[in-house]
């Protein structure tokens, strides 16, 4: 039986690869997706495909609905979402696919760093389990992959 | 025919007052409900009810319980999802609500400054209606029960 | 017990006031919700409420975002949806809205006139049931209120 | 992983055969499914297997249960739906395919000419993702899949 | 609070009459809905409104379309369905309208003589309820209102 | 805006009473419902209804299907669930009501003695809110309602 | 990409095999699925398994719930279900399993002689295709799958 | 056509190791998930994951987050579930598993000795199949996927 895990959250760091290397260590059957991590591609997908837009709004929205497009798809797929908030950025995205994912009926693990407990109080309540590291959410999900 | 308007987002501004004045004055069936408005009580409301809980991780957690408690009953109630960004705060549960409304098919307007819409561009792709002021979402409520 | 029915369909005839009159004379206990009727204020409802936008595939968008909008609040409530097709104009949002109540369950009269059968036999063969005047779709609304 | 993208839209053209083509040289792991594409073949296909019927309303009915229910079959298989609106014919199962498609929370992608902007404002606003070419929706795909 | 309850089943004879007779007595607070109980105009209600058809399986589904179309705007209102079935008759609508309450979560009691119960086996164990008499089922339907 | 409130749980103490009684104090705009709470007319309904069955598994079969009718009519109709488990009796029917108002999406209140933390783990973590005693769980009804 | 299709329906004639040989002669990609076909086995497998029940009644309850058990699994793994009704029997299982796939949205194949139209009426009017034969099913089944 | 069965219900005896080596025994194609086995694990897996909580509560509450989660991972991947009552323990989170399946449409098998049946009623009437013991369970999946 194989799972497949999207990872929503932010981009700009290597979050992805180090679950990535612990699952191929511990040879769990997960094949895992996610965003475009890639972050001026992400941005800049919009007025690639689609050509100039007339101004800056116009791009994001032309951006934000082939990036939504791709995890719309990808999380279809998905058996289980971690979502990580990192100190940094606004991360309205990753509130907005973990938020999704929760009211799909899709097993959620939230990572978040202690300090952000207050803000992310609402979303760590409806999640299924609150984790502060990815090494965290990685036992996790080893513990539900043992016979 | 009555509509049920669930106001998700800071509870910071009177922006509600405005929304509700301006419904009444129009005379449009519309009943508002949203989130706990006091934001001291929002955020002691678990310890009030629970007592004193083993540290502000914990304190957090009994009031976010009953915070999202609140918010499921009136969403379930709720016709159409109003929810509004402002330029401070965190405001991930704003999202967390946004997404849950789209997800579980509840018509979204969105309310944000024109300078938030980047770090917004994915929500506002998903939402119904992106609007900048408590107005313009106004006239959209307003345009729906025109005959 | 009081039925709700979204009237979905062109705007350029009056065959809303015909339905809505014989319901009147029939005593049903109905209430009819429905698109915008005045084309223009349907077409430029964009532009009035969010502003100028940078040409006419802008402004489209705007608008079709509050129509769609309406059309979404307004179905949600409907019991039943009756969708009119004419000989004129491409009626893809027709289309679009009676393919919608069809998948949510909300059963569907179309109405269209006997020579539009070809193009229109796959959404035909959908509808719950098929008629070819506003008359016999009255008729088969009353039916269902007899008892 | 595997994806089954459903290609909605006319038969007239070999707007198929290219994504095919494309998909095959990016390796993509895809698998299309969609309409019959002999046209003559999709509007006899009623009278060839339950026999004559009386009169092109009924020869059209017959044939429209069945290639609905090739369309059902398949598009419950499918990740993704691609609609392709044309410059000719009414393409109204082509509206209700994606209008269908969106409501089954199915990801879409909206391949129409820019000229036919305003008849498809509100699938287009509905749609995840509006494109002017073949090769534009060919590049959402491939960007879907990009790790 | 008000119920509404669907009878489903054979029209030829008054159990309807008789349930709503004892409901009145009870004051339960019940509005009762149902198929067209006049055999006759059931059966013709197809071509009363769409005219004449080549023949009678035509004829058949002429009317098979209004008859269905009127028990799912019913049984979409419906808090309870009941089903009775009598000793004559195929009486597959009964069991189709059966099925379908139970697939879409509305709590059925089903009334059948015992002398059927070997051919009604599998519907019985689905249902909620099955009983032998109108009355058994009023008693039912009675202790769920009592406080 | 009236709400539907379903009170599962034991039917061995006036908990139901002590609830109603503090709504109607606060003038909270609740109505209640909830399994007979007569305890021998709940084991006894379905010989009471049916007649004598073959034994004591049957007549408890034919309790439980009218017992498990009320219950599923109630609960559709119901906006929050409350369920409140005792020190005595194996409560396996309040489990299983708090479970299925979890997967329904009901928001559900847990009430339990501290001391039954362990067994209640599981269901308290899908709870959205548990509670020590009624009191608590009435003020948290009466969060929910304040403006 | 494979297909699951559930044979519903009579177990009193070979009408399955046929359709099993011809699929495997097209070189179909189906698996085909459906209720035990040895007559005497569905009717004592609750006995079987459960041990001597108090009479018929109670007999057919024991081997229904298996039955349906077995329905229910393999059910739920189908793409298609085709739906048989011959001239004898009850035969209100078929009808049970019919109404439950249209209402969960399994593409349905109704196979019933002419003869049989007028008590089928409604049923073959929520089916999504009817036909006469099982070849003539085969056709419909063959016409899916061509490319 | 591979089954996937999720075993619910006590760990404290090899009840799990016996249907496994009926089911190789009779090539069955099944996968069988279940609750991590170990107790002593399944109880401590919240502090060994998370660091030490403050006090017995927020143990169980840590590790019933990520019981829950393994859970909901697993049973969303079931196509069957068997849930086993023994003599001991409250069994809670059973009851609590068992109504989840029912309410998600897995079909579900219950094992209880008989001498339970007055307190699991409810659940039983519920169930789809109610066996009690191992072996007859078995029995029950065997003839499922007999041909």
């Amino acid at each position: 039986m194989n799972f497949v895990v999207y990872l929503a959250g932010e981009i700009h760091s290597n979050w992805r690869e180090e679950i990535k290397d612990k699952a191929k260590s511990l040879n769990l059957p997960i094949t895992f997706v996610g965003p475009m991590e890639h972050h001026d591609r992400s941005d800049d997908i919009g007025e690639e495909i689609l050509g100039r837009q007339p101004g800056k709004v116009y791009k994001d929205e032309a951006a934000s609905q082939i990036n939504n497009f791709r995890t719309s798809v990808l999380m279809n797929k998905a058996d289980v979402v971690i979502a990580l908030f990192g100190e940094k950025y606004k991360q309205w995205n990753t509130a907005m696919d973990a938020s999704a994912a929760i009211t799909l009926n899709k097993p959620l693990i939230l990572i978040r760093p202690e300090n952000l407990h207050h803000p992310l109080k609402e979303l760590s309540n409806k999640a299924n389990v609150t984790v502060e590291t990815v090494n965290q959410a990685m036992k996790v999900l080893a513990y539900v992959l043992e016979t």
